[in-house]
């Protein structure tokens, strides 16, 4: 398949299964589930259930019931993100993708709930991938009842659940102080002290953790939940490193060339701050230069891979080089 | 034992367990770490820790590397709620238990970025229990080795994980939108659009949801782990549904009648805020009846529990009587 058929293809996947797993707007009596609706139904790329459906499918991974929970909870970790750092206490955004963002709508007060709400509601989500296809509960098979081997059903379970928790595992990790928030809290904290001139070593750091580590859990929970070798799983973690930075690089790039129309939220909003990004530290073209690297990187050690990473190779390429 | 006894030594065993399981200062380079500390470290009663160890016990679990990732996990989400809850933009307290609120030393920015790291911390705490004992995970079982049957061994394993998956959708269940932050968010949305004149039924809702289901949680969560029968647990979860209900009605009445030197907090301030409360509702004395009511019969709802729930179901009674 030529590769922007299948880009369209993984883009309506991940579409249907962030919106398959998105509770009904009727789930609370006040606004809350509208809420959480409205903030991820905003669009997107959808690039980090891409990355992981796509890294589940690279190992042969075929169960929606085991990736297709995980792929809708990432999107709700990134969205949960995004509703609080464009919160008035912290970026004070009160636009996104050219439309308003969850606080300007419904107020602060119920954009932190928000949130809340959508972060917890990805570890329910993802939990479901704990549940036995066909409802089926540890203490409830239905082994005995037909020609399986007891023992192989029971070894299929340990070895679903085994996947499964390894995977929540990585996602909580990547997510909480040791990953994403670690990285937002340092940028917000140095923000709000004025520490705006860092060094490259910090910019790193607050890099790696705020957008790599959300870059790397899906390509590492695809992985794991297919059954991948542990080699595999490391070394996407790696490439997911080199390509989430670079994808920040990227943002920090277009931050500074493009216009608001072109990205569709307030370019020039780096400078205005003055924030240290790779553009202040090395320039518009050795910032480029920089994220280029990082992907060539990243692209060579995916030979080792299935396919040498087939479709996702190309795509982080392509998210790396991205113009919007 | 005498209860009073038995409670000190809970209490002493709670509060260790909640200190275990919090990161070290020097987790985060910036400050994540110690707004984490902070806001669990400030005190407290120690309510949800002491309830689910406490139930636990009751039927015979005896196993800390189980119930201490839960009984820390639910501390953790408790005081991630109230850093939120005292944020300018939502209750805007400076103070609570006698110190200074989180966002008040740190900013609000940290302050929301704290209790994000602190729920997600929770879950990453609580998955410890999924580990296997001596850190022996499911594919490196050692059970070969010795001379324990391979399948005990499985199915110990698989009893294990089974248990404490189960406990870890009553937490998220319960914290989540169909839970605490489900209540919490009705109520902010009232406050926040005016209207303060509720009915009861509402009331109750913010009620059973906001407060009651992290009173259920524990309750449930402990016998689960020690493999408790289903009839139990649906109990306590009626239990800690009377139990919740009356200690939030105990809120509203000290609120209204105590000073604030002896609650620790600005007393009178639902009156001050307009707030429908069940002393609005019913008056002081009313309130005060009706969670004596409540507490009566989550207190005869624990006839059929092992000892008729012996300490735990003392410590509930004294719970909704509190002075403080």
């Amino acid at each position: 398949m030529a590769f922007d058929d299948e880009l369209r293809k993984s883009q309506e996947q991940a579409e249907q299964t962030v919106e398959r797993y998105l509770p009904e707007i009727k789930a609370s009596p006040g606004r809350l589930a509208e809420t959480m609706r409205y903030s991820v139904l905003a669009g997107g790329k959808r690039v980090r259930p891409i990355l992981l459906l796509q890294s589940y499918a690279m190992y042969g991974g075929c169960d929606d019931t085991l990736a297709g929970p995980f792929a809708a909870a990432i999107e709700m970790i990134h969205t949960s993100s995004l509703i609080h750092d464009d919160l008035p206490d912290i970026d004070n955004d009160d636009w996104r993708r050219g439309r308003k963002t969850t606080h300007a709508v419904y107020g602060p007060a119920l954009g932190i709930l928000s949130g809340d709400a959508l972060l917890n509601y990805a570890y329910e989500t993802a939990m479901k991938a704990l549940d036995e296809p066909n409802d089926a509960g540890p203490q409830k098979s239905s082994d005995e009842h037909d020609d399986t081997d007891l023992q192989t059903g029971s070894d299929k379970y340990r070895e679903r659940t085994a996947r499964a928790a390894s995977a929540l595992r990585i996602l909580m990790q990547k997510t909480g102080m040791y990953g994403m928030l670690g990285g937002q809290s340092l940028d917000v904290e140095n923000e709000k002290n004025n520490v705006l001139s860092i060094d490259r070593d910090t910019l790193d750091f607050i890099y790696l953790h705020k957008t790599a580590a959300l870059i790397e859990a899906p390509l590492m929970i695809g992985a794991v939940l297919a059954g991948a070798p542990e080699t595999d799983v490391r070394t996407l973690e790696q490439v997911g490193r080199r390509a989430g930075l670079a994808f920040q690089i990227r943002d920090d790039v277009l931050d500074a060339t493009e216009t608001t129309e072109e990205i569709g939220k307030p370019a020039g909003s780096d400078e205005k701050n003055g924030k240290t990004t790779y553009v202040t530290l090395f320039g518009a073209d050795g910032a480029a230069a920089e994220a280029e690297r990082l992907t060539e990187e990243a692209s060579a050690m995916m030979d080792s891979l299935p396919a040498a990473g087939g479709f996702l190779r190309e795509y982080l390429i392509r998210l790396a080089s991205r113009r919007k």
